[in-house]
C-alpha cells in the first residue's frame, strides 16, 4: 500500500478532472480518489444529504490515513465548512476558484456555472466578495452540462446549443472571467471557450487547487512524498464497465495503479 | 391514515407519470408514492445496487400495508423479478409496456429508448420476444432525456435535437412501435410524437399498467377500494423545494394529500 496519498473526493467521476491536473502539478505524489457513483449526483440533492454523505467518505479517507483531502466536488465543497477532518488539512474548490478569479478580473465582473445546489447555495458569491468586495458577480446554474459530459458528446451541435443558451444569459452581463463551478465542466472547456471567445477567462478548479496545495507543501502543512514513484488508486461506491471506461479516457496518459469497487454503506 | 393504498415507487420524480395515469383510471383508489430522490438516478447504478435499494422502499411499503406494488421505474422494474413481495402482489413496467407493444406492432419492428441500464440490461427484447417471438426489436440508450424532462425543456430546439439524434438512428429501422421506456420519457412525449409522426404507435408505461391492474381488480387478485373518496401520500428521500414544485407540476389536476421526506438508511 502506498504511503502519504493525497485523497481525492467527489459524487462520481468529475473530480478526476481536478485529480488530473494534480496528477500533472504534483508528478511524485500517490492519489487515492473515490468517487461515490452509487449515490450520484449530489447537485440535486439537499444540502443535509450532501453533507451526510461527504462525511461518510471523508472517513474512508482518514482511515486510509491520508495526509490531505480535496474535495473535487462543487456541490460538496459548498456544504463542507471544516478545513480539516480528523486533523487531516481539507481542501475544497470554492476558496481556490473564488481566489483564481478575484484575480483574474480585471472588469470586476466574474460569473459562475455550476450545479443547481451549488447556484442555490450561494457560496461562489460569497466566497469571491472575500478576495474581491467590489467584484459584481452573476450566477447560471448548467443542470445540462454533467450528462452532456456524461454522454461524451464533447465536439458537439446539441452541445453547443446548451453552452449558448446557458452562456448567452451569463455574457450578456460583461463578464470577464468564468469560473467553471463543477468539476465536469473542464470536460466541455473547448465548447465553453469557442463560444466565449478568447477574451473571457476560464476558471479551471483543478488547476486553482493545484496552487494552494503547492504552496501548502512549501509552508511544510502538508509534506512532500518523498518518492518519485507515483500510484494513483481509485475507489468508486458503484463500477460498471462504462464507468471504468469513462475513468480511463479522463485519465489517459496517467497509470492508474487500481480501479475498484468499495461500499460505503 | 387511508386505508387500501395502492404503493408506487421510482428512483425519483419520473414514475410520478405512471401514478397520474393510475390516478386517472381509478379515481376512486388511494395512492402512496415513494420517490428514492436522495440516490436518483438508479439508470447508472450496478444491479446490485439497483435491487438492494428496490427491496428497502418494498420493504417501507409493505410496512405501510399497501395492498399492491408498482415498480415505476424500469431501471428497478429489470433487477425485481418478483411478482409478489411479502405476500403483497407486485408490477413492474417492463411486462404491460412489452405487452403492449407486442399487440401494437403491425411490421413486427418495435423500437425501446431507455435508460443505459435499462438497455444494457435485455430486459425489454426478452419481455417483448416472450409476446411476440418473430418480432424485431431495435434498442436506444437515451441518457439525455431525464436531464431534459428534468430541466422542464419541454418544447424547445435543444430537446427537438437530442430527440433527432436518438430517434433517427432508430427510426431507420422502420420501427412501426415505440416503447417509452422510462417513467420520465412520457414528459417528453409531444417532442417524440412531432419527430416520429404519426404513423408510429408510442407506449406509456403509465397507460399499459393500468390495464393490467384492472384486469387484477376484476379478476378480485387486487380489492378495489369500496371509498370513492381518495388521498395521494407521496414520501421521497430527499425533498427541497424544486423537488416539491416539479411534484405538483406534474400531478397538476390531482390534489395531494402530503408531501413527506422519509428517509431509508
Amino acid at each position: 500500500m502506498p504511503h502519504s496519498q493525497i485523497g481525492v473526493f467527489d459524487s462520481g467521476i468529475g473530480g478526476l478532472t481536478v485529480l488530473k491536473e494534480l496528477a500533472r502539478a504534483f508528478p511524485g505524489e500517490n492519489f487515492l480518489y473515490f468517487g461515490d457513483t452509487a449515490r450520484l449526483p449530489y447537485g440535486t440533492k439537499s444540502p443535509e444529504t450532501i453533507r451526510a454523505y461527504s462525511e461518510q467518505i471523508m472517513n474512508r479517507l482518514a482511515q486510509k490515513r491520508v495526509k490531505a483531502i480535496v474535495i473535487a466536488c462543487n456541490t460538496a465543497s459548498s456544504q463542507v465548512p471544516e478545513n480539516n477532518w480528523q486533523g487531516i488539512p481539507v481542501y475544497n474548490v470554492i476558496g481556490p476558484g473564488a481566489y483564481a478569479a478575484a484575480r483574474s478580473t480585471a472588469r470586476k465582473s466574474i460569473g459562475v456555472l455550476g450545479t443547481r445546489a451549488t447556484i442555490e447555495s450561494g457560496v461562489y458569491v460569497q466566497a469571491i466578495h472575500a478576495f474581491a468586495p467590489d467584484a459584481k458577480v452573476f450566477t447560471q446554474a448548467c443542470p445540462m452540462f454533467v450528462p452532456l459530459a456524461e454522454e461524451g458528446w464533447i465536439d458537439d451541435p446539441v452541445t453547443d446549443a446548451v453552452v449558448a443558451r446557458y452562456l448567452g444569459l451569463l455574457l450578456k452581463n460583461s463578464v470577464d472571467t468564468v469560473v467553471l463551478g463543477c468539476t465536469h465542466y473542464p470536460l466541455l472547456k473547448e465548447a465553453i471557450r469557442k463560444f466565449a471567445g478568447p477574451s473571457v477567462a476560464l476558471i479551471d478548479s483543478g488547476i486553482a487547487i493545484a496552487e494552494f496545495l503547492e504552496k501548502d507543501m512549501n509552508g511544510k502543512r502538508i509534506l512532500r512524498n518523498p518518492s518519485s514513484k507515483r500510484a494513483i488508486q481509485i475507489e468508486m461506491s458503484d463500477l460498471s464497465p462504462h464507468t471504468e471506461a469513462r475513468i480511463r479516457s479522463i485519465l489517459s496518459g496517467h497509470e492508474i495503479a487500481s480501479i475498484q469497487r468499495h461500499d460505503l454503506v
